[in-house]
């Protein structure tokens, strides 16, 4: 079996003694993990223990890419980062595009496994066959950008590309997040402060080799067509000319943005924070990832005497215009633009950020904390200074920051039990921007996400029609590519059915596939339909020369999610971590859905029934049978004792 | 949504009350179900309760094709005939090919539903819109070939396509077939038996219509290119040169040709049954199926004073070469052919007939049956002239032929316990002829197949290098076809690792789809691979203008099984009946084989891996979650009881 597209070679780098070890890996692993999140997790399962704290010297991360990442096929510039959480101790994962990825595989690794501590800051600097750890005492503290310039300076070579965490990683914020040339973020799970426990800050890396693949002509037509007929998507379009915010207005409308810490559903200032009033103020330009025409990426540029923001950093994308925006109140694009900056300055992840405030802003306003403790600030709703400022002491852990760096479910247990129920939370960590209660399948893909509550996790299809009129949204549906799992019938937004439960378990596959393939969702089925199933086939199967089939590729998500919910076990977690936060079960307050809540019972059921359908046992431990279906049957004999 | 493919129309016939109905299904049953076995369990479990005898006027008998029967697909001639077996008590299904399935949609219906009992013997005409119950009572108790004359004589129309059960089937033989174009059986499960209690002895049909497809010049351009390539194909060539009995030679050789009872797996006179020698010796022609190019069956002659074949009844497959050759040590080829016949004229399934003879065989030779019980018959294996006289005692029930016309379980309880271990059976039905302890994927089928020892639910893959080499043999591998799941590494024949379950279910998977689709095994994965997986998805699509996949069609597959399960499930199976003849628990006695078997241990580990892969719970229930995967949620309100 020869291979193609992967390298065959994970870069393993101790930083407890500074070994740099090159382990070879054969064509038929690759063939079974493919990429991404399941290297990561084949990695993490095996090597990390059940008992390590995300901060042990005995926790890794590990950097992972895909088969296809680094080919021209549009949508494979990501990567996967993955380690024990900080935030929800159990499985720790978030992707980012970029270009990071595609040049790990040019220097000729698939993946880097970073294991151990330093003593002192470092940086790994990874340039073909040369690995280095170098020192990064000088650039400790220092905002983002700073590190950025100085790396790229010291290594001398401007094509070198950038992984690092920033001040907040540093000091452990549970929420850091790992930004990758400034303005592609790895955002979720607290990775960046895995980075910063091992004193960490950047990977550098830099390759001169190309990624092989078995039938070059076919990727290449592939992406020429790609780039040719994008705009003919009706989903591509609007993303490239307004970005991931494009659909803030149409939201709102629908009663699904969430508002004020997800209190409500409708946003009266939806419109000033919008796709559509971004482009037409202080937008500068557009950016995207190696390999796409998309450029789906916002940067902006604000230089008034009262407000800064740099273009360095880019801009926002739709969780965070939501989450810095109207879930915190605030209706000031050049505020949320100004908030997104200081994230990326200081490495923090937005959604996070956002709903940690949102919810410390409710807690003000419910006067369960003083302005005393807020050290003078008016934390209100919509108050935009205070809101800016509350986000450099999370950065830097000063006074209240110090406690809300730790995330709004461990702060709510510091400020008291009337505090819980507005940290909007699952398995530790803040919700992303989808309004669950408008979208009952989002709502059970937070509660069973491995990641915790998380946008890449979902199994959403947020896709609509462009009118925004909410009667038309057509939830969670591409017709056509359900239809390649017999599944035929559109099902309601707000159903818990279990056919309902079954459209998910399919959709779930399907995203988890692309953390697999490390491949956009964007481009991608099941959101834009741009690169269809059919089409992925047989993109994945010109690059690697296998014989593959939607089977194959779909039950490797599967396969991802299965060991993720497995090393979840292994991290102590059991069902009863499946739960949502107590305002999902209440009735939305306003708009076209008021009244709507999920149902306690309901949910519970599909939960049940979704652990059935996935071969998990009733404490949703995957079942020895559906291991070895899934061609991972060596993990059985580390759950068994907890079955 | 439209309907191509199917004719959206199933015929009900009521034979106690004379009642035709004809019923209207959606395009959406037919996009869930398919065909075949997915049709006829739908209504069986829906209309035959589980305390149902299958000679109760409650039992139904049904007839049904899939979408894409009649249509000129290679191999889509098949029909689906079901009802509960008077051989297991469970679900009886067997296939046929020839033309009677074609000619059914021609007449504009996807199925027919035979239910009550007739006091009179009578036959259905079915001529497009027109349809009628004959009176059938000059015909009863006559031999197929008149009976098949008899009726197009009175039809008055040669092109009229017969199914009909023989003299065995009247008279209830447990095993009695349902032959078609009198060279063409509904084998398996005695359902002619159930005809046979309706008083039912043929159903005729006559239709002028066509099947419509989405895209005829794809299917005309497909069924060009297969005539044109079919003998490139390895497996095709010999298989149309020498029909199916073409490995006997290289079985025996192997050790792995079932041999007098069973009992060992090598045979002195092999190739003197062998397919080469039929080819050389009594072979007047060769025959086929409707729309296939193969022409895979063989027809034979002898007219000798002391020994009469008609060539009218065809001539033997390899099943019907080895239950009547080897596995009753006869070696000369005529005499099997006229044991063939025999089979034919009457209506017995050749398997049970075989292997219910070889059991009686040595059942005399143990002695524990006397030649007195036999009416004075020498039944030595290998005594041509007995054996041909007990076939008659058999279909006629006289002297122990009524004992041993209950099939060898029901006979083996009258000559006492000694008796039973010599009786080859699973759920009551005689074992095919593949040797299970040089098989143990076939073994496995064997146990769990939800119509007992069955060689169409077996999931086997007989095919092997050309040179009969046994050490060559590639045992249910097809490399390329098991890659489209992500297996990738053949597992040894002598295997039942979980590995090994693992490729099992997913053969079982597209064994159970060619009974879905009533599609011919021979011409199609996974045995001859000249239809390829990926050529099916689209010749299914072609026809039916579904957007389908390779997922979507092998869960149909696995519906099947499911549903299957579920009726065996509702008519009081258990695991308990999950098991497998004691003597492949002996080891084998002789050639390259020698002294393997299988381990009960092994085999009830697997089969409770295997009902865990299946989502099955650990009684081998379908669990409420896989019911609602497959698309199939509302059985669970009848299993739900027996859980």
């Amino acid at each position: 079996m020869e291979l193609y597209g992967a390298t065959g070679k994970i870069l393993r780098i101790n930083l407890t003694n500074g070994d740099v070890a090159v382990e070879k890996q054969n064509p038929l692993f690759y063939r079974v993990y493919m990429g991404g999140r399941n290297i990561a997790l084949y990695y993490l399962i095996n090597e990390v223990s059940s008992k390590v704290d995300p901060f042990d010297n005995e926790n890794k991360i590990i950097f992972a890419t895909s088969v296809i990442t680094g080919t021209l096929i549009p949508g494979s510039s990501r990567f996967t980062v993955a380690a024990k959480s900080p935030l929800t101790n159990g499985y720790g994962e978030a992707e980012a595009g970029g270009w990071w990825g595609p040049e790990l595989k040019f220097a000729g690794y698939d993946a880097v496994i970073v294991e151990g501590k330093s003593v002192n800051p470092v940086y790994i600097w990874i340039c073909n066959d040369k690995v280095e750890i170098r020192d990064a005492a000088y650039l400790w503290g220092k905002e983002t950008g700073e590190v950025y310039k100085a790396i790229k300076e010291e290594l001398g070579d401007s094509k070198t590309r950038i992984v690092q965490i920033g001040p907040a990683g540093e000091k452990l914020v549970r929420f850091a997040n790992i930004s990758n040339e400034l303005i592609h973020f790895a955002g979720r799970t607290g990775l960046g402060a895995v980075m910063g426990s091992k004193k960490l800050r950047a990977l550098a890396v830099r390759g001169t080799g190309e990624v092989v693949v078995k039938n070059k002509i076919k990727i290449q037509e592939y992406a020429h067509w790609f780039a040719k007929n994008r705009l003919l998507s009706p989903c591509i379009k609007p993303l490239s000319k307004l970005g991931t915010s494009r659909y803030v207005s149409a939201l709102s409308k629908m009663g699904i943005l969430p508002t004020k810490n997800f209190y409500q559903g409708t946003f009266k200032g939806a419109e000033k924070i919008s796709g559509e009033y971004l482009a037409e103020s202080i937008l500068k330009k557009t950016e995207g990832c190696y390999a796409c025409p998309v450029r789906c990426k916002r940067v902006v540029e604000v230089d008034k005497p009262e407000l800064v923001i740099e273009s360095q950093y880019g801009g926002p994308e739709y969780e965070s215009v939501a989450s810095l925006g109207s879930n915190c109140g605030i209706d000031d694009i050049e505020v949320v633009c100004k908030a997104n900056e200081l994230c990326a300055r200081y490495g923090m992840d937005t959604i996070s950020t956002g709903v940690t405030i949102s919810f410390a802003m409710e807690c003000y306003e419910k006067g369960i904390i003083s302005k005393e403790q807020l050290s003078g600030l008016e934390l209100k709703f919509g108050n935009s200074d205070a809101f800016l400022k509350i986000i450099l002491m999370i950065a830097n852990r000063e006074g209240i920051g110090n406690i809300l760096a730790e995330g709004s479910y461990r702060a709510a247990k510091q400020f008291g039990s009337s505090a819980e129920k507005y940290a909007m939370t699952v398995k530790k960590q803040e919700l992303p921007l989808h309004e669950g209660r408008g979208k009952w399948g989002v709502a059970l893909g937070y509660a069973v996400s491995p990641t915790g509550a998380d946008h890449l996790q979902a199994a959403h299809d947020p896709w609509f029609e462009q009118q925004g009129d909410s009667s038309k949204e057509i939830d969670f549906i591409d017709i056509t590519d359900m239809n390649l799992f017999g599944i035929i019938e559109p099902i309601a937004a707000t159903s818990l059915s279990p056919e309902k439960v079954r459209l998910f378990i399919h959709l779930q596959y399907l995203w988890s596939l692309h953390n697999v393939l490390d491949l956009c969702i964007l481009v991608s089925v099941p959101e834009s339909r741009m690169i269809k199933l059919e089409d992925l086939v047989k993109l994945v199967g010109d690059v690697t020369g296998w014989k593959t089939s939607i089977w194959d590729l779909v039950k490797a998500g599967e396969r991802g999610i299965t060991m993720a919910r497995a090393f979840n076990t292994l991290s102590g977690f059991t069902s009863n971590d499946d739960i949502l936060p107590e305002r999902l079960h209440e009735p939305l307050p306003d708009g076209p859905l008021k009244g709507t809540y999920i149902d306690k019972k309901s949910l519970t059921d599909a939960i049940s029934l979704y652990y059935e359908m996935m071969g998990w046992d009733i404490k949703g431990i995957p079942n020895k049978g559906k291991l070895i279906e899934l061609g991972i049957g060596w993990i059985n004999k580390l759950l068994s004792k907890y079955r």
